[in-house]
C-alpha cells in the first residue's frame, strides 16, 4: 500500500510541480487565460484516478473534480489533487495532494504529498510515517495535554461562522499560539508532534478523509465539533491526544 | 557579494536546520530544558557574525540576538537568524535567515535563506534571484496595479493596535486575497510576483533589512505606513509596483 500511495504522489507531482509557481499568462483575446491552478488540479486528479481505477477497479473513487465513480463500492478512494490552492496561487509550499481510503465509510489509510518540499506523509494501518529525502521516520503526535502550552492551527478565522467564531476566539485565548494559514500541512505537522491542535469548520469530506489516517496512526484525534466521525467532512476539530482533544472540543462542541 | 552570502547561507543552515523539527526535551531537574530555536538562534547568528568580522571587519554588525558592535561603520550588516521563529516551533518551513548590507543608513543588498526547502533569496545591486536546486532564476514582481486583482499577506492581523486592525481590515475587504502566517517568506513570494502585498506592523530593523534590496531589486516598492524609507523597521507596507503601493498606503498612511 505504501508503495502504492508512493506511486499515487509521484504521478501527480508530476502534474502539480511543473504548474506550482508559473504565473499566469495574460488572458489573450478570446479570452482563454491560462490558470496553472485549475490545470494542476485537474490534471493531478486525471491521473490519480486512473492509476486507482487500473490498480483496484472495483473500488469507488470520490474527487474534487471529479465527482464520484463506482459509487455503490465499500472501498472508496477520497481525492483531493490540490488541498491550499490559494497557498498553490501565493507560491506558498503548505498545500498538498491528499489520497484517502475509506472501508465501510472508516478511513484506514492516507496519503499527503507535498512535492516542493519532497515530503511525503503516509498511513496504511502500521502507523503513520513521513517520508523525505530518503529517510522514513514514524509519526507521533505530542504528549501536550494542557491548552496553555498548546499549539493551534486554523487556515483562516474568517471562515468561522459569527457564533463558532466566538467560540473559536475564546479557545484562541487559552492556547501558547495560534497559526494560521496552514491548510492540510497543520495535519501534518499535528501527526508529526510539532503542532497540538487543528480546528476547522465547513471542510469536505476530501479536505479531510487522506488526513484521518495519519492523525488517528500517529496517536491523535480527530473529530466532527459535535464529537462525531470526521469522514463526511463538515466542522473539524484534531488534537495530539484524548485529554487535550477533549478540553479544546468543549469549546466548540455546541457551535 | 553573493558568493558571501551563500556562504553567510550554508553557515546558517549548519546551524538551524538540524534543530528544525527537534521537539524539546522534557525540563529535566535543574530546570534546564533543551530549546531548539532560542539555540538555533543564537549559534546562527554567532557563525553569521563570525564570518562577517572575518571578511569585513571594519563593518558594523546588527543582529537581533548579540545587539551592535562597530557602532560607528557607514557600513552595517542587519541580522536575524531566524525570522519566523513561531513557524519554526510549529514545523513550519516559511522562517528564513535573512542577512542585509546598508552603506550609510540604504538596505543595498541582502539574503534570505529557507534552508529546508533549500531556497535563496539574494539581492547585491545586480538584481534579485532565487537559488533553488542549482538553478538561479531572476525574480520580477508582479504587473497587479488593482486591489481587487490582489493577493495581500501579513503574519497575523492580531498584531495591528485597534485602529490599524481597523485601516487593515478595510484594505483586505478590497483584495481578491488575503493569506496569514507568512513571515518573511511573503516578501520573497512578492520578489518573485507571487503575492501583490505585504503589510505588517511594529518590525524591528532586523526583520525587514535584508528584505529591502531584494524586494526594490525586483521592482517592488516598500515603505513605512506614512511613505518613509523602511530600513529602520516600524509599521510596513510593500507592493509589486508603484500604482498598487500607492492605493494600499493610502488604506494605512494614518495609523
Amino acid at each position: 500500500m505504501q508503495e502504492f500511495m508512493r506511486a499515487l504522489a509521484a504521478a501527480a507531482a508530476n502534474e502539480t510541480l511543473p504548474r506550482f509557481r508559473q504565473l499566469p499568462t495574460v488572458i489573450n483575446k478570446l479570452g482563454t487565460g491560462f490558470d496553472p491552478v485549475t490545470e494542476a488540479d485537474r490534471e493531478a486528479e486525471r491521473v490519480i484516478r486512473a492509476l486507482i481505477s487500473e490498480t483496484f477497479p472495483e473500488d469507488g473513487i470520490l474527487g474534487e473534480e471529479f465527482g464520484l465513480s463506482n459509487a455503490g463500492a465499500s472501498r472508496q478512494w477520497v481525492v483531493d489533487p490540490i488541498d491550499g490552492t490559494r497557498a498553490f496561487i501565493s507560491g506558498i509550499p503548505l498545500w498538498g495532494t491528499l489520497v484517502g481510503l475509506t472501508a465501510a465509510g472508516r478511513a484506514v489509510a492516507g496519503m499527503m504529498s507535498q512535492p516542493f518540499t519532497g515530503e511525503l506523509y503516509v498511513a496504511d494501518g502500521s502507523g503513520a510515517f513521513l517520508e523525505h529525502r530518503q529517510a522514513r521516520q514514524r509519526l507521533s503526535t505530542s504528549h501536550v495535554e494542557s491548552l496553555s502550552d498548546a499549539t493551534m492551527c486554523t487556515t483562516t478565522p474568517a471562515l468561522f461562522s459569527r457564533v463558532q467564531r466566538e467560540a473559536y476566539d475564546r479557545l484562541e485565548n487559552e492556547v501558547r499560539l495560534a497559526r494560521y494559514g496552514t491548510d492540510c500541512y497543520a495535519y501534518a505537522m499535528l501527526a508529526s508532534g510539532h503542532v497540538d491542535l487543528v480546528v476547522e469548520p465547513g471542510l469536505n469530506a476530501y479536505d479531510i478523509a487522506a488526513l484521518i489516517p495519519i492523525i488517528e496512526q500517529a496517536g491523535g484525534v480527530v473529530t466532527t465539533f459535535d464529537g462525531g466521525r470526521p469522514e463526511n467532512g463538515g466542522n473539524i476539530i484534531a488534537a495530539a491526544n484524548a485529554r487535550l482533544h477533549e478540553q479544546a472540543r468543549a469549546f466548540v462542541a455546541d457551535v
